[in-house]
């Protein structure tokens, strides 16, 4: 192992080149941990499960061990490999970075260990840790876990693992969730895609060429392939549920006191003006309703002094499921204009709506870009100079995307700064009075949840996500967003007009990204997902409206589509 | 009028003394609004009336009427200022500011109408328009009343009156009170006393050489002299404390966004590291309890998108009052040792407490000096640009604790103020870890509160409030405070001995002002408080076991004293 506490002390550094190549070589020998394979059709039908419910009654009927559950899942992320390599349209043909689909650092050991001990700890007692009994889980390569690097995408956190589990960790260790891996992220985290110098690209498995989003893409491929039940992101911009939407997930960014990110290294940390989130991804919505639960029940508050003290309202996830609701939707933000299949699933999930009873309502675009103005006005407080000394640590290069992001600005003082959150406070003010005038026609009453596009397009080529306003407001007002998958791109989309007087350079961009890759799209099925919106702190309202709408959208899927 | 929006814009600003010349001209004859006076016995009768209850129900009973009820606060204002003309230590034989007391805007003429709506209303509908019909409330001068002047003592925010009603006043006047008049506070009110050159110094009415302390001294001086029944202050490192504290009175500082704080501006406005709150003073806590409640039960978060959204929890607020308490006791927070006085109230309220069946726990004071240093670190950030602008957009001197306050340090980067957050986090963090480690060593049980003193020392001589220690650390870990007068100063205390080393400059000031003090202090009988301080956002918790202890605290002081 590279010692790079003494070469830094010394001012020598190693070449980040060499850091990188130890880092891949352990993480090879991790990857080569031996484990006796379960047969293919019993490890199918394991990895096909999707709800912690499901696992914890196999284990208490006996028909699975924990131990069973981590082999099935550790076997699929390599034939899931062995696929891509062999089939998918890469071309790769060796264990390169690219390769490795999206691991970090590798804990199939510990692993295999920590569900023998479940397994030892169920036929002792007769029962079940907790309501993770043996769930195996993965987490972007930021949240800590004991013993190993957190990297955040930067060589220069290399060999610097961490003295003891982030809160949500523990908690998550404790209902008896097994970590399996941590997964790769871009350089910094800032960006909506997954690239850095240490990892390498992430890539879409539908087709290399691809992104398959980010910052969370890790999680997005790992989970999207089966490899995974339950994955862990954190979202300042849309960075769990840009993945989750391109990817085909359910992806749940809470309001950002709610769950504990104590633990969680971030870039900018120290920052208060738009806060980080930490949350779930997953294959059903019932997972992330679970967690999401359990973590707030297990009063997190008490671990972690920057969480909020609200217990899990469960009334409040109840109610929205007995009655009409009322939904405010937004087809545009009228900066970038979405893709025709987006635009398409998003009026096919409110027509579904409106056909179970609900009562929809026209939000519109007003404050979104003021809010993005503000947001956006944040990004070089500091003149880069977090990023920057983050990234001289280790000596790599620079993303390109995170280069730009730096040298965007001068660092401004910490009067101008407070002007700033004044403004932000006032627009947090006006998005919450335009939330109370924004009325139904039929019931005079407020919207419920807002429905939108998580993104203007599906998954696209790398580097070519140029637009996340759709996301990164809702983490301006800290309001909790969820999105659902809800279709996928189809032949028909194609053929939809596609002409009009282009809105800025960006809405140019994203629009001509569609008559370049709209065949490539359609062939993929690339999917497309809805997000919904509730307001600060009313995540139980927002998981009990996601049943419902999710339900009307598995509904409407099911039949001829 | 002075048209100073205009003078502002040709560069050629009106010199400060004749801006404040006119801003009192214009406070006199607000002063000498006309109206009826009640016999001095029933005005009496009204203002020794402390809770809302009791207004009401005379109301509703047909015994009094809010305009009487208004009239009798308005004579008591002036009965109170011309005992304190003639009688009192002082050497005021005219109309000077100093001799006004502590108003700032007048809102009589207001009020009266106010009152006369509201007995219409009454006799119309037969009923009350809230629960506070007819009470009358007294601003610190930092809360917006539209059409007034919010001058936070300064000069150049003079003749810029408000648009509208600050959220919190909005709300009370739904209840149905009425705002008599607002009230001074120290330039800029970052200071522990109440002084500004628009205004003038705010004297105890004790002592005229002595602070009522501050920022919110204005309120203190009014409540204590009857002159208001509900006073509203802000504190951010113990501005309704501290004249609580000296005065007399009751004071609640809720955790920052439990009330609504829009509408109320205030000094470095736009920073989020250490929060200020808004909350009630009174002269009893019924008064504090039903107003807290009121508010948190009208839903603030709906008009103030910076208010947590979290109801009033009448369970916590019932709990408490069913069981023994364990209650952690501070005597001295190793920093600056309390005088006698302070010291033997907070002792004799543990011993009553004890005899009234509750468990006492030592507390420590590990992190409050590291809290308070890092906190001090915050002042200087923008190197005082804030102050010193508002300070020359009217032209007057500092007074002499701003000035030493915004040359203490150079402003410092964002990236570095950054870094001083993750300090705040790492302390709030340990300081909730410390919390849970502190047990009873007969039950087992964490602490339901705290209780240690408000400040070292009773009121004292003008520009002697040296450390606020006991106070700034709860603005800093944003958890609830509430101060109770508990006692007064004896002649007894005064043979206490007082010699030990002293532990740093502070500590020697403040046992040297003993030293000097002691015997004026004994004969003016100053009050002494203590502070019960509970977790962030518990403020249900911290009214029920007020309720508890102030009962405890009645009882033994009724007894021989």
């Amino acid at each position: 192992m590279i010692d790079t506490h003494e070469k830094h002390d010394t001012k020598s550094k190693p070449r980040w080149e060499d850091v990188v190549a130890q880092k891949k070589k352990l993480q090879a020998e991790a990857l080569a941990t031996k484990f006796e394979p379960l047969p293919s059709r019993i490890a199918g039908s394991i990895t096909a499960l999707t709800s912690p419910d499901e696992i914890t009654s196999k284990i208490l009927s006996g028909q699975v061990t924990s131990h069973e559950i981590v082999r099935a899942f550790i076997q699929r992320y390599f034939f899931m490999r062995t696929i891509r390599i062999s089939c998918v349209k890469t071309s790769c043909s060796e264990l390169t970075s690219e390769c490795i689909l999206s691991l970090t650092e590798v804990l199939f050991e510990e692993a295999l260990n920590e569900a023998k001990r479940l397994d030892k700890y169920f036929s002792e007692h007769g029962k079940l840790v907790g309501p993770f009994h043996g769930v195996p889980i993965t987490l972007k390569d930021q949240f800590d876990v004991k013993g190993y690097d957190s990297t955040i995408g930067y060589v220069g956190r290399s060999f610097k693992p961490a003295e003891e589990d982030a809160v949500v960790v523990k908690l998550l260790k404790s209902f008896g969730a097994i970590v399996i891996a941590k997964s790769n992220l871009p350089q910094s985290i800032m960006w909506c895609e997954t690239n850095n110098p240490l990892w390498g690209l992430t890539t879409n498995p539908s087709d290399k060429d691809y992104t398959p989003g980010g910052s969370t893409g890790g999680e997005g491929v790992l989970l999207a392939l089966g490899a995974s039940m339950l994955g862990w992101g954190t979202d300042i911009g849309g960075s769990i549920r840009i993945p989750s939407h391109m990817m085909g997930l359910y992806g749940l960014k809470p309001s950002s006191s709610r769950l504990p990110y104590r633990g969680v290294p971030v870039s900018t940390d120290g920052q208060e003006h738009v806060p980080s989130s930490i949350g779930p991804m997953a294959r059903n919505l019932s997972m992330i309703h679970t967690i999401t639960e359990a973590l707030i029940s297990s009063e997190p508050w008490k671990f972690d002094a920057r969480c909020a003290a609200l217990p899990w309202r469960e009334d409040a996830f109840q109610e929205v499921q007995s009655r009409p609701l009322t939904i405010g939707v937004l087809y545009d933000d009228e900066v970038v204009r979405p893709h025709p299949p987006v635009a398409r699933v998003l009026r096919t999930v409110v027509e579904a709506l409106k056909t179970a009873g609900h009562d929809i309502l026209e939000w519109d675009a007003k404050l979104h870009a003021e809010c993005v103005a503000v947001m956006d006005q944040y990004y070089t407080v500091d003149g880069g100079k977090d990023i920057r000394d983050a990234v001289s640590e280790g000596g790599e290069p620079f993303i390109p995307h995170v280069e730009r992001l730096i040298n965007s600005g001068a660092p401004i003082s910490v009067h101008d700064y407070w002007a700033l959150n004044r403004s932000k406070w006032e627009l947090q003010q006006k998005y919450m009075e335009k939330w109370d005038s924004l009325r139904s026609q039929k019931t005079g009453r407020v919207a419920d949840v807002v429905i939108l596009p998580p993104l203007p397009h599906t998954a696209v080529p790398h580097t070519a996500c140029r637009w996340v306003g759709y996301t990164k407001v809702w983490n301006f007002l800290d309001y909790p967003a969820l999105v659902l998958p809800a279709g996928n791109v189809t032949q028909d989309d194609i053929h939809e007009p596609w002409e009009f007087a282009f809105r800025n350079p960006k809405d140019e961009w994203t629009g001509k990204l569609w008559q370049d890759q709209r065949q490539k799209m359609a062939d993929l099925r690339l999917p497309v997902g809805v997000q919904l919106v509730c307001r600060k702190l009313e995540e139980e309202k927002l998981l009990g409206i996601g049943k419902v709408v999710d339900e009307v959208i598995r509904e409407s899927r099911a039949g001829p589509n």
